[in-house]
């Protein structure tokens, strides 16, 4: 009676009507998160942590392929050691879950759970480095991370959250500053090329930037909804934690000096992302290079003799080349297309007695829906190109949708039009001012999302105060 | 300054001398971890963590293969819900480090970190499990967990240790003992096959079972010094579980049962035993199948013309089949021994100018410190097959060890006298009650390790007490 019930995917919320109400029931109907007993945490199921596995498999590889080694760090961080750097710790106090008792012991010093690693690599790196020769020191972790929230969201925003970050030391600002890039680029790569999501890139305002770095670099994708999510930051932390931490090195005269760090992170947030991007009404679309199933075989009539064994030899044959499963259960076959239109599996086969006649298959295509008859001999080179072909158009897509919903604004009143009306990226030019950003926060709720590398000029003055405008600014509501 | 401080390898203390402080200088001199700032926690550095990686990516492919699917639940346990299983709150509760603020919040319910996370997944199945056919559910995870140790060492007892935890439910009594078993097998499979270490294989006694389960299978290993290690158990959780946290399915005649629970798991204290079981007074030895680097090639006379070149060359070759690496520093060779032995690196690969010449290389084993002379041309059939040999002894070195230390008890004098004197197990009869197993503990501070599958009959009366012996059981002092 259980599996009665599961045949049914229930219909979900159209995205134009209720867009929070669309995403919650994606992630539901999808199975990729179940709701934690405490307040805002979340149980990753199987669908949405092979998900995440595909993600970080392939980031994981990247890291190290820049030579960047794996470490784990302990989870608790003393409430002093936490104090150490100023803006730090203002930054993230607020959001801190604090252990006070181990066992029936009250503990002398209250404990943090890390909300992220910075003064723990810092002291660390405090009693490691002792020369130039022994920088750049370049260390990643996968851990999960707590922080308070006020409200949350599954993937988007949760007390308890899974990443990788990256901790860096290096001898001069130069370096440091070329690895803040080139984590960058390395996100960029994924975000892009298996995620399937456009990024805009660039510099964050001083207001937005990670608590205690010198700059952040970030990447930001545009949602189906017109809002924006920061999707990976990379920050320089010049010396400022070096100084607090006192982490120095003899250089090759025997001079001491600070080192200069960095640190670089994603999250499950990506998740979040893929949903809002590629979503539809159907469910999930995922894109086939970091799906875990690139292929659902439905076999028709499967109760005539030889259409199972065909979809067994089919699967068996397929396995070789792509990422395959098979559905031989007795749910009637229209059941079987949409859950797996829910759950975005790129491409389904069909295949029932004609088709065996014919010795053809039918694929049906995600992401547009569209069928094509192929003919078994020719699969092995079609199904790979067809998922590739997916994999562009979602990429396509998501890029014509981000420039479509890209607007220019030039006054206050342009820009709220705009945004209320329109809603996406809006591209205005900013005196540097950060009473300038505020008001615009204040008035419009949305937030300078960065400074792109790519500076355009699309007016003389700044769009909140009319005075001389210093640089081209993004700004979005965002999540 | 700093490098050359980290050419020489200090010499570490002998193990026949003081065999804890021997394992304390491995762990620090092969690069293993390092202490974090929190008492009893760790750093796992990279070294260590691509050992961790290593073991976790063969057991993981494994838990995959018998149908289990990853999932990652949350950190956090209201107070309430821990207390749901009493022998599980009373077994956990002394050592759980509580979370009572998060923010400036004081919470209105402690939450445990959690020491194991049986409660969560029961809370879970209760909720998602309806009918026989939403049965078995087979998930896993891989996460840290947190547990309040009075004493710690690195990977043998840490507050905070890395593991995977399964957690399963099941229609039967008969489904559940099989999957007990099952994930007992591949735990051997790993610990026997990857990391070189024979095993012990029986059920815990109800004094030593896991809290709140039916009973405990286990995998025991013997360190270097006698003493037994706990490598991996795999619990029956029975139906207490189900039955506080009311998880029921209806059966194919529509009637409400309880279901039959597993959960079983190894941490990162197979490290510790791999230390243990195959270190020496050079350092590590790592068994080639789970060694991050399998070969290392060491360059002599490195300045003259030519040799780095082939040497570059020869790891190029290399890499197709074996993990291989070069130093190419400026140390001297003698030290990159010192250093690549106290690692544990399997082989040795010298190459010098007369290597060069007479178009041969030297091969020098890490398990018996071996030379042996092999032909440029017959590297790439001579080498994988060394290190398959490597392998292979290091398992025949550990269970002759464990063959030589295991002795046959049937009084308390010789129980003693041979635990005095010798250590290692000690095979036993006991009468099954738990009072000759306390008074053994106390008289002596060893512990029953396990019944074993195989029993034997070495005596007739229980060697505590005298009166009619039920089972034999090995017993050992006990990391």
């Amino acid at each position: 009676m259980g599996k009665k019930n599961k045949q049914f995917v229930e219909k979900i919320t159209a995205m134009e009507e209720d867009f929070a109400q669309w995403y919650t029931d994606v992630v539901k109907q999808a199975e990729l998160v179940d709701y934690g007993s405490v307040r805002g945490t979340m149980i990753i199921k199987p669908y949405g942590h092979a998900i995440w596995e595909n993600i970080r498999n392939e980031l994981d590889r990247k890291i190290k392929e820049t030579g960047h080694s794996n470490v784990s760090f302990p989870l608790f961080i003393p409430e002093s050691l936490l104090q150490k750097e100023k803006d730090h710790v203002e930054g993230f106090a607020p959001e801190v879950a604090w252990v006070t008792h181990g066992g029936d012991e009250e503990l002398a010093e209250r404990l943090a759970v890390r909300p992220t690693s910075e003064v723990l690599f810092c002291e660390y790196y405090s009693k490691n480095i002792h020369s130039y020769r022994d920088l750049p020191m370049l260390y990643n972790q996968w851990a999960n991370v707590v922080r308070w929230e006020k409200t949350t969201r599954p993937f988007l925003r949760s007390l308890e959250f899974y990443w990788q970050e990256g901790h860096t030391a290096h001898a001069t600002d130069e370096d440091a500053a070329e690895e803040t890039r080139k984590m960058l680029d390395v996100y960029t790569d994924v975000v892009e090329n298996y995620l399937a999501i456009p990024v805009l890139r660039g510099r964050k305002t001083e207001k937005e930037k990670f608590a205690g770095a010198k700059y952040t670099l970030t990447i930001e994708s545009l949602m189906h909804d017109g809002k924006a999510l920061q999707s990976g930051t990379s920050h320089h932390l010049g010396t400022s934690f070096a100084e607090n931490f006192d982490i120095t090195y003899l250089d090759e005269n025997g001079k001491s000096q600070y080192v200069h760090q960095t640190s670089w992170g994603v999250t499950t947030r990506l998740i979040g992302a893929l949903i809002m991007v590629h979503g539809d009404n159907r469910g999930l679309v995922i894109p086939p290079r970091i799906a875990p199933i690139q292929a659902m075989i439905v076999p028709i009539a499967q109760h005539k003799e030889g259409v199972l064994d065909k979809a067994y030899a089919l699967r068996d044959r397929l396995t070789e080349i792509v990422r395959v499963d098979i559905d031989d259960s007795d749910k009637m076959p229209g059941w079987k297309f949409n859950e797996y239109e829910m759950k975005g599996i790129p491409v389904r086969i069909e295949m029932g007695p004609k088709d065996i006649e014919k010795e053809q298959v039918v694929l049906v295509r995600r992401d547009t829906l569209e069928k094509e008859f192929v003919s078994l001999s020719e699969l092995e080179t079609r199904l790979p190109k067809l998922l590739e072909e997916i994999q562009q158009n979602l990429y396509d897509k998501a890029l014509a949708h981000q420039k479509e919903m890209t607007s220019v604004a030039t006054n206050m009143e342009e820009f709220k039009e705009t945004l209320e009306n329109k809603g996406g990226f809006i591209k205005a030019m900013w005196c540097g001012d950060i009473a300038c950003e505020e008001k615009i926060k204040e008035e419009t709720t949305a937030t300078s999302r960065c400074i792109p590398f790519e500076q355009e000029k699309v007016a003389d003055t700044c769009v909140c105060c009319g005075k001389e405008a210093k640089e081209l600014v993004y700004w979005a509501k965002a999540y």
